[in-house]
């Protein structure tokens, strides 16, 4: 049952099944263009010679690199293709891994070298779907408190009549949890045909086939006669290491405005993404020099970033394994109610004002986020200090590092020392997707420090 | 000193000098094409779209996204380039990240939404090796460990009458350490020349820019002409995660041929890729499902992914921090004698046969690598036993999952369980590039089970 990469020919059927198109158009907003194009000279040679690296099975840049990863990457010099946004409806949105309505699906096994084996199972598999799974699905159901967390708030607003849709199954777990609670039924919508078959087959295993219902398409793709009637409860986990990583907002109030019942109840309600300033010196260890054997190396400073956003699964080490101080109480920087919120309401900064109450080096701020029950007791953090190994693997938090941008004369990142008792601003800045976002602290003149500490007050 | 990326024009210099073309050809030989074109329906919608996922900063498969990420990746529909492997020397060599040889450099400000802050100081920096140096270059700088290990290393053969040559001297740390053990001269080569020029300052900052020259290039673009005599030391530090995964081989056998003198002394002689067998629990939790809750997952397994070679820091923990338990001693997959091996002899395939020392599952083969000094006294490993945080931020371990496939149905993977004293055969297959690899485990009968429990022999 295994077959190697030269062996492989991909099912008959993957070209004469079109993809399917987003038959709704969740958001129509024209936005503007990314910032201005890259100069010709780079914007022509942009992908037109394969990465060595990534053949080396090591390219450091992944995404960013401006090499071709694989053949099928290749771009001709002279000509560039522009996107009508009207044809991207979703253009803003997340996709999930492996979205049949990407289109531009490839198989698994089309990743490997000829001389390698591919195991038969998933040679024909989705290879987005495939990544994904196995670096955070696998985790994301092993995080049993998650699980419990979903099966509590659930069970506050299910009834025996609820009619429950989810979007998102995956392996089918919540869809099976909700239908155990016991609800009238449940439509759990999943953008992978594959990963929608394994869901199937796991609810015929657990004997739940009669109460739940598998479709295999996005949610923006509901249409009302999908559904036996407009459902009163939905369910969905599209938090990313962000909270509005994977466009949670933009999926619910599609279904809130296209598909449920009104006053539907939405699980869970209420998320709320956290910032907090943070002393690391482990993480100045991998952030930056000073000296070694007597040689001064503090030149390579000036290539500090404190510009990205970086994910701890990017860095690669659990946050909980380092010792920090809070340098200041968490900033709740975003509350959402998915049962009201509209994301065009978002605004594009916010601003803090906040009181230090340590004295050191602000290296960073660390993000985290929780979401909430109906009752406000039932709750999921990312917070070091809550999460697992295995929330760890799927989540873990995102981190920015912090310099004193009104110190120094720009060569060089000066460390941000703060006393205790300093009033400090936390500015976040957030991209036109309203999902990205970047912070810079400032030092606030001591006459405006009314806040009290403990109390991160939006100005 | 701080420039939004609306503010931010490129330097003038980017167009008008033209990057460097590689002067000297490493390889020549013509590799064959990685393996067959993918379909048409694919291939022709390749890149055509932006990745939705990327824009809000979380694309789960990175450099194998099937989306543009960024405009400047997008491509048009129908057209595709090929590649002539005469125009690519190094075709199969993995790249510094920011080499200006590279052409295709693009400034770091230009990944930032136009309502972001990027510091002056990195904004017309190549984004390559900006976010290169984050995420492993002050890492690699802080591993005091690595750097007293080439320290020692040098010491064993660098005398007052040494002309030394370095590979990549980043940060210009080896090429300092070589100066001030007291040689004659010392060139020190850097791909990227913003990086070559915080190497000078650095330089400079601890008086040594009379014994230090650097050059801003590739290594296998000098000629003998850059270099005041032939060098008769060679230093380098081009591991990566795998031993070869930065073609460490490829372009110190590039200097042996080209510009080093006869016997020159290669600072490390030696490397060793060594693979281990392990069992994992914790691994486990990460990468397959059993039930939760009453429910039974066991379908989503058949996604496991037992075909990739996956790093520690690409799962986003440190495996020192997983218990786990050795099932066999560490094999030898591959010994390097950077002094006498050619790349062009190594071989596709190595078969090792082992014997279990542990009853128990092996979830994973766990690869590390380690160096070796001129005494073979002093050495520098990436075992997660000898590793540190440091060391852990810029290498980590590498993990292939392992799975019985003598059994089963080929529906779902089994586990390989091992009994004490049952013999194995351990395969490890290479790609054309001789350094992406992939592993295959499998039971030998008995009777052929005549090697010693310790010795991983090559058959």
């Amino acid at each position: 049952f295994f077959s190697s990469r030269m062996k492989h020919d991909p099912p008959a059927s993957s070209s004469a099944n079109a993809p399917p198109q987003p038959a709704a158009k969740a958001k129509k907003k024209k936005g503007p263009k990314e910032g201005p194009p890259p100069p010709a000279a780079q914007k022509d040679l942009w992908k037109t010679k394969l990465c060595n690296n990534w053949q080396h099975g090591s390219c450091h840049w992944g995404p960013q690199c401006s090499f071709a990863h694989g053949e099928k990457e290749l771009r001709h010099a002279d000509r560039q293709a522009e996107l009508d946004p009207e044809q991207s409806p979703n253009a803003r949105m997340w996709l999930p891994p492996g979205a049949d309505a990407a289109a531009q699906q490839r198989d698994f096994a089309s990743d490997f070298d000829p001389n390698f084996i591919v195991p038969g199972r998933v040679a024909n598999k989705s290879a987005e779907l495939v990544h994904a799974v196995n670096d955070f699905h696998f985790a994301m159901v092993n995080d049993f408190d998650r699980n419990e967390f979903y099966r509590t708030a659930m069970r506050q607003v299910i009834t025996p009549e609820s009619k429950v849709l989810e979007i998102g199954t995956g392996s089918g777990l919540l869809a099976m949890t909700a239908a155990r609670l016991g609800c009238k039924w449940v439509i759990a919508v999943e953008a992978n045909r594959h990963m929608a078959a394994l869901a199937r087959e796991n609810i015929k295993l657990n004997n739940l086939s009669d109460k739940i219902t598998v479709l295999s398409k996005l949610s923006t793709e509901l249409e009302p006669e999908d559904l036996p009637d407009k459902p009163d409860v939905l369910i969905s986990e599209l938090f990313g290491t962000l909270l509005l990583g994977e466009s949670a907002l933009d999926y619910i109030h599609d279904c809130r405005t296209r598909v449920l019942a009104p006053r539907a109840k939405i699980v869970p309600p209420l998320g709320c993404q956290m910032a907090t300033l943070i002393e690391c010196k482990q993480l100045e260890s991998i952030t930056s020099v000073t000296e070694w054997g007597g040689l001064d190396l503090r030149h390579l400073n000036a290539l500090q970033d404190t510009a990205t956003v970086v994910f701890t699964k990017q860095y690669g080490f659990r946050f909980s394994t380092v010792p920090h101080t809070m340098v200041a109480p968490p900033v709740r920087i975003l509350e959402v109610d998915f049962e009201k919120a509209d994301p065009a309401e978002m605004q594009s900064e916010g601003r803090f004002e906040i009181m230090a109450e340590h004295t050191g080096i602000v290296h960073a701020v660390l993000l985290t986020w929780e979401a909430f029950g109906h009752d406000k007791c039932a709750s999921m953090s990312t917070h070091p200090s809550e999460s697992s190994f295995q929330r760890d693997m799927q989540w873990g938090q995102a981190l920015q590092l912090i310099e004193d941008t009104q110190a120094g004369d720009g060569s060089q990142p000066v460390p941000f020392r703060v006393t205790k008792g300093e009033p400090l601003l936390l500015i976040v800045r957030y991209a036109e997707d309203r999902v990205v976002l970047q912070f810079e602290l400032r030092r606030r003149a001591p006459q405006n420090a009314t806040t009290q500490p403990g109390l991160g007050a939006a100005t």
